[in-house]
């Protein structure tokens, strides 16, 4: 069966890296459907949109969507069309990679971020000209399908939930207590630690954590925080997964500094579009992008950001060159 | 006029560094009348209340508190005490010193957190068996008066105000907005950053950042980043700043590990302490202090947790010895 894919390039090097990955996947033995369609700063600047209800509809029912970055307008659109698949998790790995600078580089983490609710709810409101109040809203079930998510994930190495509760005791308390009910109802490992002691620590020596599970803007945050131990958002891949669908996303923004001049690193968008082949059940063949595109980052050529002088074009053909 | 200094060790090794802080202050030529209260795990546990509503009367009368370490009450201890003294900024360096291990030793940071509300001002719900709620709450007002003191400390080099206000518009844009707004009116340089991309950009290059402005919750993780990046929370001081008194704290626990084996490392409350001498007006003393304990950091003797075999007693009294 063909799979429908969503392509939404986006602004900036989202132009560049998406095309990459579709080179990336084209290269593979299987059939895919490609759809492209617009979203971000340009769209909306021509149309008055960024997330026009044409681009929501397709990725709402395609099988995956490739999405690559948005400027301005990243919230209109990303937000959106994380609810368009319902999607539940954002799956977020933080690894250093031989060949590339890192600050941690035994850093080898996987974020599972909470990925419909916190202070994304949005339930916000400007009370007076002085006070504006929003409501952060956690529930049982949110955290229920996260936790059973994690516990297949992770469901040998267990995993770690990171959290706020000694102050947030009702919300981020039900979401700990929650994740740690379901983990011992399956029996997989798992302890607690506090966001903010997290933080610290993970700079210390980030190899005593594996699997973090977080509510959304700790997620947020945290893996951000993991990026800059593995030498920067440029290499984040990740995915918003939904029951049905999802949408892959490199982690990094539009980079306008260099947008434009066919030299964005296409790393981050390659590996998430590994994520999505093993999303679709392309296990063997999201293995070999991953293979191929490590092999790239440790062997060259490099792109500028990482100190080498190649094109896009020039990684995107090394990697499949060694895909066949 | 003699300082009435409040003296609240609390738990673990709260009650071997708050000691030897004072040790420091009495070797100065300053007058203070000290008293002692309790707070925290163990009088929880003698009285069935984490802090006494004696503490919190002498706290909120005195001219300045120096606060040891809570354990499991922490949140119960420190929130109360932090409005005990109508704290509005809650002062953090997080700076490497010489001779000691760092991940970044260029980081030279001070975090100005806003101490009294965001998630903080604690109206949560457990609505339904399944659906928790809390209210985060941002005025104009304590964003004004957190940028009032902001102006007042970084009046030359300026701030960097780091938030989430593409996703919390009405609150964190309230708070962005207002502080940006503040700073104008003092002429004082003001930037933005939002606290996901803070959080990659201070472990890529910390000498980027100086004075950081933040919501109340930014603020604890934040700070607690860059505690990661200059070797832990071991060293870092805070004041809890209101408009006539304050709270002086180090930003480390109570340590149960090594509590009562006296190796304790005193740093954090001696700057502590140094800190809550320039707020009760004496500079030169809180420099003295300041540079006395640098200059142990820097030629010993170190304490286990920075690698020597030093006594807390023999680190404060190294401190002492070079006051005079
Ligand atoms: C653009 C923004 C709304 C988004 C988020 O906060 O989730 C981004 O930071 C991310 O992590 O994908
Ligand atoms: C103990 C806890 C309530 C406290 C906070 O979150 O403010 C602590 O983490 C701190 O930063 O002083």
């Amino acid at each position: 069966m063909t799979d429908e894919i969503v392509v939404v390039p986006g602004d900036g090097i989202g132009q560049e890296v998406v095309p990459a990955a579709i080179d990336v996947l084209e290269a593979l033995d299987i059939e895919f459907a490609f759809r492209e369609v617009d979203a971000g700063d340009a769209v909306k600047e021509a149309t008055g949109e960024a997330l026009p209800k044409e681009t929501r509809e397709a990725v709402a029912s395609a099988d995956a969507t490739l999405f690559g970055a948005a400027g301005e307008t990243a919230a209109d659109v990303i937000l959106p069309l994380r609810r368009a698949v319902d999607s539940f998790v954002n799956v977020r790995p933080a690894r250093a990679y031989p060949g590339v600078d890192a600050l941690r580089p035994e850093t080898d983490l996987v974020f599972l971020r909470e990925n419909t609710e916190g202070v994304y709810a949005g339930h916000e409101a400007r009370l007076t000209d002085d006070v504006s109040t929003l409501t952060r809203v956690v529930t049982k079930n949110a955290s229920q399908r996260l936790a059973e998510y994690a516990c297949e994930y992770a469901a040998e190495e267990g995993f770690t939930v990171a959290h706020k509760a000694n102050v947030m005791r009702e919300t981020d308390g039900l979401f700990r207590d929650t994740v740690l009910e379901v983990a011992d109802e399956h029996d997989v490992p798992a302890d607690t630690v506090l966001m903010d002691a997290f933080a610290t620590h993970v700079c210390l020596d980030p190899s005593q954590f594996d699997v973090v599970v977080c509510p959304n803007l700790a997620g947020d945050v945290l893996s951000d925080l993991a990026a800059g131990l593995v030498g920067g958002l440029g290499l984040l891949p990740s995915a918003n997964v939904g029951p049905e669908r999802g949408v892959f996303e490199p982690v990094h923004g539009t980079a306008p500094d260099i947008a434009g001049q066919g030299v964005a690193n296409p790393t981050a968008a390659l590996l998430s579009a590994a994520m999505m082949l093993e999303f679709l059940g392309h296990e063997s063949e999201a293995e070999a992008v991953e293979t191929a595109v490590e092999g790239v980052l440790s062997d060259g050529p490099h792109t500028p950001d990482l100190g080498g002088s190649a094109s896009t074009a020039e990684v995107t053909h090394a990697v499949i060159d060694r895909l066949s």
